[in-house]
Parts: structure tokens; C-alpha cells; sequence
């Protein structure tokens, strides 16, 4: 196919009004599609059903250590849930605390502590007249609102395929106390699906903070959930690269199993460092009686091991995968060589990034809506909802049927043409 | 019996002879008796083991609105699962914001809120110089660690036989704007299992608070947990009286079924008006991608309704009233008469409160922690652990089995006859 820009204007007419017979069309099968949210499928959710029948009246729900897990007791989680999370995050169960169900919980309880009480004796932030936070974006929208909710100042710090500009991040880290954290999703990125590479993940170990109190906000939600049995990313650990560096305190782990069993009913963790987890526990023991160990044991019972776990998480994959590629797929037939796109290719995690020409997300998100096909609103992607470019627009494949998600990436491709051509008419006038 | 005050001094030596072999033979026995929190007993979680088996594969997890619980979304809570804790909590299902496992935890987000984002508008309280509280003592040992955590400052209010001392309550709240708070437990009170009267209630719903963002905390925890079945306290509904007052804003009101269900299993709530509900909203979406629906539903499966919810409580009394009557019978066959101590007999609730002589109750906790039997510390249930008259003990009764609690009381009675003795012979020096 020949570029849009190197079309005529007449050419471009042309094509415009075939296309819009297409939309109008489309707009009268009067679809209702959502792709806006990294939600798992109903088919998805199905595997998962065994965790219902692991614990029944029957069973003894009493820990290897003797605890009843129906009681009251044991604040960091049950021990055998710590090892499960533990492997799952790449570190040792004694750096391990375990929550309720939400991970974003974690994060803004994290947030929310070092407000009132500092982080490992700091001043409290909500006593500082100035607090930052480094955003690597494209990024996740509720990272950014948690700290946009707490009048924390967000920096955008662009992607590169290798990870955040460390150049920058380097610098800003180390000339700025004001920078009190970063926003991190290191593995299958939201929305990109990069992995860090091991030069960013050593460099990340490596920053040499102005600020005691910096710390890196490791959200490594997507942990386990590849694509591919045999193609997979691999993150150098940041605990123990920390802890090489010399800088065993600057990082926060973040991980859930909420894409693993049960979004809104599975377990998260923190990992961190010893003094961390002190600091964290000082709260802990004030803020919960704690968490549901009851769930914590049937999550332990269903996946009996990190092996269970990843032999679980094929399972998805085999249902993702088809997703990802019938996206990818729609992608280069529809809008390859066209240069009005880009996208990534993840192989893992839940999201597609798509470019368009800067000024295009908006209108292009809108039109999809108008046909009945929900995005993720564009400008979500980026603090304060402000895409500098209005170009970036996250694709998230998982939670439509596949034929919807077909039609769906039909419509959304037919939508970029649309607003493209109008883009270069207006531009070439 | 004589009461020890108008014994001899060479009658109490004699006496204390006695008790101190008794007290030996108690050492002897190697006792681990834990009296110490307000945890169910085994037998009573037994009771509570059905609702393994309500969910199973085999189940559909769909709401009556269509609702997959097994999915991210709905994040004030399942409707049927509102109605339940609204119908348990005497509200309506509109007022109910469904948290996650703990009503603690409810509570300290609620302060800590109040502390970076003001209520309903107001300054933020991690902005001001002062923050108060008002603490009705003897209290919640959790709900002073909460505010201590945050640095408010706590002021001591007396309880009363019909709740706190309301003169104190409405002269402090309406003449000092730093006061922005009040804990209580309104029914079956922790410790002295205290209901306020109708009186009281009316009076707190009439309050007159000099700081717009006042509110009272009001936290239900033993809303349904009576002893009996035809002698139960009831108390004015307090959002209801509060909206009748004109003060429909003034009461946060929370609970949970940690009591009903299992501890650190179930699920807690807070009741407010549509403005608080509101306010609380803006940071609930911030938090969280929403709470346990899986663990919602259970509930509502396995109670069906509150008529089911009463009837499992009654299972509950019937556990739990032999223990009450035991360490009632106890303290009137051991201590009645000697003027040593008094004592309440709750109708409800998780505890009975012991009032020793001035100055004694760490020497009793103490001695009776030697030989094997640990109370709840002396000073817990006053902010900052302390207890200006030295004299007040709780009892937590729930944990042990039947023949271990009468032990444990035998025991306890021991120590505080020692200890009173020592205590009056000290003094008739």
C-alpha cells in the first residue's frame, strides 16, 4: 500500500468516501465491543474455577505451622503463601509481605504512608511543600492517579524499547531531592509490552538519588504472563541488583495474582528489603487485623507450587495468544506501509501501544465509540490524562470474544484511516 | 465474706499465706492460657465451615444483576451483599460502601484520608497544627493506636452505665475546632459491654460540633452479637437520628462480619450519608480496583438474608453465654463482697471489664502472666497504654474452652486477691 502522505488529495477523497460507506455500516450492526480495561475473559476465568472446590467443609484449614487460618493472627501472610508469591516474584519468602486483593491497594497504601509517616524516618511528604514522581510514559493510567490524588507532582520520562531514558531518569534522580519515586511496570509494560533490558534493570540498581527516600515503584504486574512457551522476556531481579549495588532500600516490589486466579478476589504482595519491610510492618500492625488467609490457603491449595503456577498461566496464554496475534494480524493487513501507525509486538502482558499521527488519539477513540467499540480513553496513557502528542492509544485484546476482538480491530483500523485522511486533507490545505 | 479493707493486718497475712500456696500449685500446673483478644473460639468457627461449600465450580459466581464476581469491577460492593450488611447494620443498602476483610482497616483509611485530603472538603488535617480526639474510656486499644499512629492527640472521656459522659462530649466538641473526632462502640462496648442509651444517642445526633469536619466513629462491632435471645439492647439507629438532628453528615458507622463469619475472612463495611459516601468514592477509585466480590457473594450465599444471619448468631450465643456465665459466676463466688473489685455483666458483645483497686491492675496482669495466663495488658484499653488509675482489666472470655476458661478465672481471681492484699497491707503501713 502506498503512504496516506504520498497520496493525492483527490486520491485521498477517493478512499475517504469508500471508507465511510465501510463506517456507516459498521455503525448500523450497532456493536457494543470494549477494549477499554486489561480485563481477563469470561473463558479465562473459567480455568480458574478448581480454586472453588480446594477448600470445603471437609478440609482441615489449618497451616503447616499449626495456624487456623479461620482466626485472627499472622499480619505478613501465612507462610506457605509467601513461598508461593515469593517464586513467583523472584525473591526470598522472608522479603515478602502479603495483602488483600489489590495490588494498586499496595501501591497507594505505599504512597499513602510515606504522606503521613515518611519512608524509614524521612519527613513526611505531606510536610514538604514540593514532591515529584518520575512517570516513564506511555504508562499506567491508575499509577498516575494515585499520585496525581496525593498532589504529587508527575514528570513524563519517555519509553525507549529498552526501557524508561535512564539518561534522564539518571539525571533528574540525582539532581532533584523533590523526586520522591518512579512509576515502573518493568515486565510486558502497560500499555507497551517492553521488558527492560539488563542495562536499564543495572542502571535502575545504580541511581544515585539526591533523595534518602527515593524509591523505585516496581510494579511487576505481568510477572509470569507470557505469550510464548519458548520466547519469553527475562528481568534481571531488582531486589538482589539492589542489593549488589549498595542500594538495598531503593526498590518497592508490587506483584497479585489477580490475572493469575481471580481479578478482585486473588492475593498481592510487596517485596522489599529487611528495613523496608520494618518500616511497612510498623503501619501494618495499626492499619488491619490482616489479610484473608482463608484465601491465601485456597490459592496455595489450587496451585500447590510455582510449577502449578506456571503450568496455570499456559493455560492463559493459550487463550491470549490467538488475541495478540489477531490484533497484530488486523494491524499490518489494514494499516501496514500506510504510515499513519505504529505498534508494539509484545509477548506478554496484557496491552498493545498503538501511535498515530500526533493529534489523532482523540478523534480516533471517539469515532470507535460513535460505532459502538469502547478504547481506552486516549490521554489515559499519561499523567494528568495529557498525551503532549495526542497520539498514543492502548489496545487491550483481552477480555472480547475472538471474533468480537476481530471486528473490533476492523473497526478501530477502518477508524485510524478515517481520521488520518481528514488529518492530511487538513494538513495539505 | 468480710471485705479486705476492714480485715486485720494479721488476718490478710494469714489469708495471703494461703492464696500464695494456692497460687504455687497454679504455677505448678505449667498453664498457656490466652485471654488476651476477642477471638472466636474453635467450636465457633466450626459453625461457619458451611460457607466452604457454598461456591463451588459447579456454581455460577453471577450476581442477580449480571454481575461476573469472578471480574475487576464494582467497587462499592455486590448489591445482594449491600442489602445483607445493610439490613445487619439497620441502614439502608444506598448508605453501604462493601470493604474488603476488615473494618479496621476501614477505620484507618478513613482517618488517614481525613489526614491528606480534609473530609468533605475541608483542610486536609496533616495541614494543621492540632488534630483531636475524643476517646471514651476504657476503649478500643485499636482505635487509640490508629490515631496515635497519626499523632492526634487523644482526650480522655469517662464512660458511664449509659455511655459516654455526654456533658463532657457536647461542652469539648462544641468549644475547641481541633476536635474532629470521637471513637466509639456503641453497643456491647469494648470492654465494659455497655450499650448507650437512647439518651446518649439522641444527645450524640444533636451534637453541635464547633469543626465542620467532626465526625463520630462510630464503629458497630457488635451490632448482632447478643448473649440471649429475649434480652437484647437495642440502640437508636444513629444515621437515621443523626439526619433527623439536621446533622445527617456527622457519623460514620462501621462493622463488619469478622464475628459472624471468620475473623480476617469476611467482609467489612462503612454506613454514611450520600455526601460522606461520596467523598469517600473520590479516593475508593483512586485506592482500589474494587474489593473480594468472590467473598461477597459467599456470604450472601451462605446466609441468604439477615433472618439467617440472626439465626447463625444464635448458634454463636449459645457458645459463647456458658462462657460470660462462668467468669460472672466466678468473679461473684470469688471476689463478691471483698471490695476489691467490680465488674460488668454485658448482655452482648466479646468482653467484660474488671475495675481492680487503684494501682493494681499491671501487678494482677503481671502475676497472672507468670503463672501461665495472659490478659490483655493493663493500660490497653486507655490512649497511650495508660491508665491513670492503674485499675482497669479486660476480659476476654471467647477464646478458651469451657474447662480452661474456669481455670484461667480461678487463676485470675487468685492474683487479684494477692495482689489487693499486698496493695491494702502496703497501705496500712
Amino acid at each position: 500500500m502506498k503512504p496516506y502522505v504520498e497520496m493525492t488529495k483527490e486520491e485521498l477523497q477517493e478512499l475517504r468516501k469508500e471508507l465511510s460507506a465501510q463506517y456507516k455500516e459498521f455503525q448500523g450492526r450497532d456493536l457494543k465491543l470494549d477494549m477499554s480495561r486489561g480485563k481477563p475473559s469470561a473463558e479465562q476465568l473459567d480455568i480458574s474455577m478448581g480454586m472453588m472446590d480446594v477448600l470445603s467443609s471437609n478440609d482441615d484449614l489449618t497451616c503447616e505451622d499449626g495456624t487456623d487460618c479461620r482466626n485472627y493472627g499472622v499480619l505478613a501472610g501465612i507462610k506457605e503463601a509467601k513461598e508461593l508469591l515469593a517464586d513467583m516474584m523472584e525473591v526470598a519468602p522472608d522479603h515478602i509481605i502479603i495483602y488483600g486483593n489489590s495490588s494498586l491497594n499496595v501501591m497507594y497504601d505505599t504512597v499513602s504512608r510515606s504522606m503521613t509517616q515518611g519512608v524509614m524516618g524521612s519527613t513526611p511528604w505531606c510536610k514538604l511543600d514540593k514532591v515529584k514522581f518520575l512517570c516513564p510514559v506511555p504508562g499506567y493510567d491508575r499509577h498516575f492517579s494515585i499520585t496525581e490524588y496525593f498532589g504529587i507532582e508527575m514528570v513524563n520520562v519517555p519509553m525507549t524499547p529498552t526501557g524508561p531514558d535512564m539518561d534522564l531518569v539518571e539525571q533528574l534522580v540525582a539532581s532533584d531531592d523533590s523526586i520522591k519515586g518512579i512509576w515502573c511496570v518493568p515486565k510486558y509494560s502497560n500499555p507497551q509490552g517492553i521488558s527492560y533490558s539488563d542495562e536499564t534493570v543495572r542502571r535502575f540498581a545504580r541511581l544515585k538519588p539526591a533523595a534518602s527516600d527515593f524509591r523505585i515503584y516496581w510494579d511487576n504486574a505481568y510477572t509470569i504472563h507470557h505469550l510464548y512457551d519458548n520466547d519469553q522476556d527475562h528481568l534481571i531481579e531488582i531486589l538482589a541488583e539492589c542489593k549488589r549495588a549498595g542500594n538495598p532500600d531503593m526498590v518497592y516490589k508490587f506483584a497479585s495474582t489477580s490475572k493469575v486466579s481471580f481479578p478482585g478476589s486473588g492475593i498481592a504482595a510487596i517485596a522489599a528489603s529487611e528495613n523496608n519491610l520494618t518500616d511497612i510492618m510498623k503501619q501494618l500492625k495499626i492499619q488491619t487485623i490482616g489479610h484473608d488467609k482463608v484465601n491465601q490457603l485456597r490459592h496455595v491449595r489450587f496451585f500447590k507450587d510455582i510449577h502449578g503456577m506456571v503450568e496455570h498461566m499456559r493455560k492463559h496464554a493459550d487463550i491470549m495468544r490467538p488475541k495478540f496475534e489477531a490484533v497484530i494480524e488486523t494491524l499490518e493487513k489494514e494499516l501496514g506501509g500506510l504510515q499513519i501507525g505504529e505498534w508494539t509486538s509484545p509477548k506478554g502482558g496484557y496491552f498493545i501501544s498503538f501511535d498515530c499521527l500526533d493529534g489523532c488519539a482523540k478523534t480516533i477513540v471517539a469515532k470507535c465509540k460513535k460505532a459502538g467499540l469502547v478504547m481506552t480513553g486516549a490521554g489515559a496513557t499519561y499523567p494528568y490524562g495529557k498525551d503532549p502528542h495526542d497520539s498514543n492509544i492502548r489496545i487491550a485484546p483481552s477480555y472480547p470474544t475472538l471474533p468480537d476482538l476481530n471486528q473490533a480491530m476492523e473497526l478501530f483500523a477502518l477508524c485510524v484511516k478515517l481520521v488520518s485522511i481528514d488529518h492530511i486533507l487538513a494538513e495539505k490545505q
